[in-house]
Parts: C-alpha cells; sequence; structure tokens
C-alpha cells in the first residue's frame, strides 16, 4: 500500500508517501506560500507516485464537515490566497483515491493513538506548542470536529502572578496561545526561547500556562494520554516542570493511577516525535482508504 | 415498552417509569440515605413494575468503564456508605435485564440530545450549576467518559476583578464550582441565590464565571449546543449575561452563525427541563435494550 500523507503548516508542507505500518518511505518539504505555488508543487509530487489514498493534516481554520458544501476548504484565514480555498477540491480533482481530512492537530493525536504514545488507546489530547499552540482530541475512539473545531489554543488562563506580560493573540490578548506560544516567550523575554538556557525563569512560566491548561483539559475530558508536541517542548525540562503543575493544580481531586502516580508516563512527548502530524495524515489515509472498501 | 430510570442525587433519588419516546408515566422520589436504605427504597419501588431495561444516571465519582473489574461502582465519595459500593451490581442482582449506567450529568446530555434541547445533534456540553458543578459532553455521538469521567466543574477559573470570596472547593478552593455553585453564591453574599432579585451584582459575577467555563468549553470542544441547567439556572436573567460573556471572550474568533448570530439559541436551558436527568436515565436504559438485542 502506497498513502500520500500532506502535513499542511503555515510555515511549510511536508508531503511524504506511506505505508500501512507508520512508516514513512520518503518525504519533501517546501514553504507555504500562496496555494497556486504551494498546491502547484504538491501536485507535482504526487503525480506520478501511484498512490492508493492520501490524507491530509491541514492549518486552518478549516471546514471539515462532510455535509457541508465547503469540506474541504481553508475559511477565515488571513494568509494570502488561502481564504476560502478548496484545498482538499484541488487535490481530489487530479487523483482519484480516498482522501482523508482533518486539521493538523487532531491529525498528529489520530497519529499518536494509531502508532505513537496513545497507541491503543481510546483517548488523547495532542498539544502543539510553537508559533502558535493547537489541540486536538482523541476521545471515545473518534476525533472531535464538533460545530467548527476545536480551537484549544485560545482558552482563557489565569495569569502567572509574577508576570506582566500583555499577550500576543490579536483576539483574546492573554489566552493560552498568547501567553505560551513561542511568539509570547520571545515578546516577554526579549530573546527567543531556543536561546534561552535551560535553566530560566522563562519555563517556570511556561509550565505553569501549558499546565493549567493541561490541568482543565484533563478536568475536561479526562483523557488516557496527554502528549505535548511542537517547537516549545523540545525544551525537554518542560515536562517535569508542567507535571508538577499539573499535580498541584489537581490536588489529588482525579482519582486515576494514571495521574496520582504515573505522571511520566501520562503527559508525555509525543511517540513519533516530529513525525506525529506527517504520520497522522498517512493515518487519515489509511482511514479513509478503509472506509471505502 | 417500559423502561426504569433513576436519577440519583447526592441529596435525593428520583426514580421513574419510562417509554421510548422519552415520556415519564410515573415517579418516586425520596432522600439520599445509607445506600442500605436507599438501593431497598429503589429495589420496592421497581420490584413489581415488569420493566424491560433500567437506566442509571448517578452522582460520583463512579467507575463507568466497563472492562474494569469496579464498573459499576461509586468510588471516593465521602458520603456514608457510598464509598466503593456497588451500586449497579445491587440492581443487576435483581432484575436481570439491560442496565445503561453513566455519571448524572452525561445522562442529561444524553437526554438532551435524544429528545431536548440538542435532539438531532452529534454533540452537546450539559453543565448542572447548583450544589455543585457538573459538566456532561456529548461528542461525536458518544458520551465522554476517558480515564475516569469528566470533572468539568472544577476547572481552575479567572477571578473577578471585584471578588474577593476565598471560595468553596476542599480541593482547589476557587476553581468554577469554588467560585460559583449555590454554596459560593451564599458564601459570597450571606443569602441563597434563590432569595437574591433578579438584579443584583451577584448575577453579573456568577455569570462572569461560568461565561468564562462556557467559552472555554466552545473553544476546547466546539459544541453544536451548550445546555445549562442546575437549580442555579433558574435564574433566567442569566442567561443573557452569559451570553453576553461568552461573545465578550471569545471576541468573534470562532467562526460560526451559532455563536455570532444566533447564540439565543446556541447557550440554552434545558429542553426536557427539570426532567433532563431523569429521560437521560431512561435513554440510557433503552440505549441499553437496543445493544442487548
Amino acid at each position: 500500500m502506497r498513502i500520500g500523507a500532506i502535513e499542511a503548516g503555515g510555515t511549510k508542507f511536508i508531503c511524504g508517501i506511506g505505508n500501512e505500518q507508520g512508516i514513512i518511505e520518503e518525504r519533501v518539504s517546501f514553504p507555504t506560500e500562496h496555494p497556486d505555488r504551494t498546491i502547484g508543487n504538491v501536485l507535482d509530487y504526487f503525480k506520478d507516485k501511484s498512490i492508493d489514498a492520501m490524507g491530509i493534516g491541514s492549518f486552518g481554520p478549516l471546514n471539515i464537515d462532510k455535509n457541508s458544501p465547503l469540506y474541504g476548504y481553508v475559511t477565515t484565514t488571513p494568509k494570502p490566497g488561502w481564504e476560502n480555498y478548496p484545498f482538499l477540491g484541488m487535490l481530489s480533482k487530479f487523483f482519484d483515491i480516498p482522501f482523508g481530512w482533518d486539521t493538523d492537530v487532531n491529525a498528529a493525536a489520530y497519529g499518536e493513538a494509531t502508532w505513537g504514545a496513545a497507541q491503543g488507546l481510546d483517548s488523547c489530547v495532542y498539544y502543539t506548542v510553537g508559533t502558535g499552540v493547537g489541540i486536538g482530541i482523541y476521545s471515545e475512539g473518534n476525533l472531535v470536529h464538533g460545530l467548527v473545531h476545536p480551537e484549544g489554543g485560545h482558552v482563557l488562563t489565569r495569569r502567572h502572578h509574577a508576570d506582566d506580560f500583555a499577550g500576543t493573540c490579536p483576539y483574546h490578548g492573554d489566552c493560552l496561545e498568547g501567553m505560551a506560544a513561542g511568539p509570547a516567550i520571545e515578546g516577554r523575554w526579549k530573546v527567543k526561547g531556543s536561546e534561552l538556557p535551560a535553566v530560566h525563569p522563562a519555563w517556570e512560566m511556561e509550565a505553569f500556562y501549558i499546565g493549567q491548561s493541561v490541568s482543565n483539559t484533563i478536568l475536561m475530558l479526562s483523557p488516557k494520554k496527554v502528549i505535548l508536541g511542537g517547537g516549545v517542548m523540545h525544551q525537554k525540562q518542560l515536562f517535569p516542570l508542567i507535571r508538577s503543575e499539573v499535580s498541584k493544580n489537581l490536588n489529588r481531586y482525579v482519582n486515576a493511577d494514571e495521574v496520582l502516580g504515573a505522571m511520566d508516563e501520562y503527559i508525555v512527548p509525543p511517540g513519533l516525535g516530529d513525525n506525529a502530524g506527517l504520520c497522522g495524515a498517512l493515518a487519515l489515509g489509511l482511514r479513509a482508504l478503509s472506509e471505502r472498501s
């Protein structure tokens, strides 16, 4: 089986070919530009690959409602050319194969549930903390879509007592993304997170915000695994700090061994590492193929 | 069809008989005492009713994991006699019928999705705001259980700028329940909510907390309907105040007509009124019957 996979990010596109074991056999990457150019690159890459199905996890907001005439569209993004753009339709016009289509974070959650840290579980939550914050939710064996799709990166949070940073979110100011995404770290400390030392008050503050949101997510959804990915989470010192915040916040209220005793295995990095998104797209493609047959 | 239904609350039990149209044909109610007495009353009520199935929506925490040996137990409650009590097992010993079993708030969410305000929708969130705060979640056509079950009433919230109330939650102090449940209103204003006038700063503050949580729930889950029930929500003046808070918090970020334009029909009281819980238990019983046959 040869499955096409696209991890369509706001900054770059990764396209690859994988198989039913979740192995990515080849891949390419190019910057996200005007869709005429970017989708042209995608079509060029896949045109001679003889793929059986394709899965796409895309930056959003998206229309992922199968009953909508706008299913497969990127919707209200300010990114030039992408607003109300029929992403899926531009591909399905050229390839008569089953397509899987979902948000980038839902794809990553699904990849992790299929081959990664949540393999075999019927629920997990996947965070990406990078240029923005996104949350994908897999619950009771389904990806959560709902009315539009979750936008959990924008939840309102309590402020850290020592933080007077205004927040970077143009909509909400000091929501989670506004306080904890990469640009917030850089805005607050005047240096990129990747240039800060591993021991620095920035990480305690970062863990405060992410830990607060993870605590609330555990209370709201009781996921079987919490997976934290994205560029900011390459700072591995964040994991113990976040677990400590969650433990403090929940205060032994959630009575499950996973939460009370084994948090090192409950709040974890992606099992697929930086391949979570692309493998997730692959898993979406495989699922689309199995649903058609 | 005759289906038994139990809405097992921390203060009182309501037992009834209903049919497949969601009509409750008869009911009784008695206080929640030691389980020897309360379950005795339940057995007495149902013993000659010739019911075909039974559904139970119970106060918790509960074990609702069908693969666990403790499925059907009430778990860590401080309520005398109910800790680690095999609620479901005590009934299934006497009635050889299919049983549905879930949390009280999940039952209410399911009742609303079956016959109430979310009828025909594949997702909704049900809040009860009363002695405590509980949140039931129906998502992609499934009730959300996860690792234990959601405990969304305990999410951490931002404080209202004019509020110095410490909060009533023994675990978290000023979590949502600690700031917005009935005892918090009474603790803050030194009078029961039901005795406060409809125009009073208490309601603006209450709407601040509930609206904040509803905003975050919309961002996290994108539900197709948000249903607010429970004793505190009998104060109908809260609805426009809460909608206004949500609108302010989301700041036009969630691009759906339901959220931007028709919030009167999006954030609503239970369609089943105070029957949401009992009808939900009925719906759980019906589902258990259909799953067996």
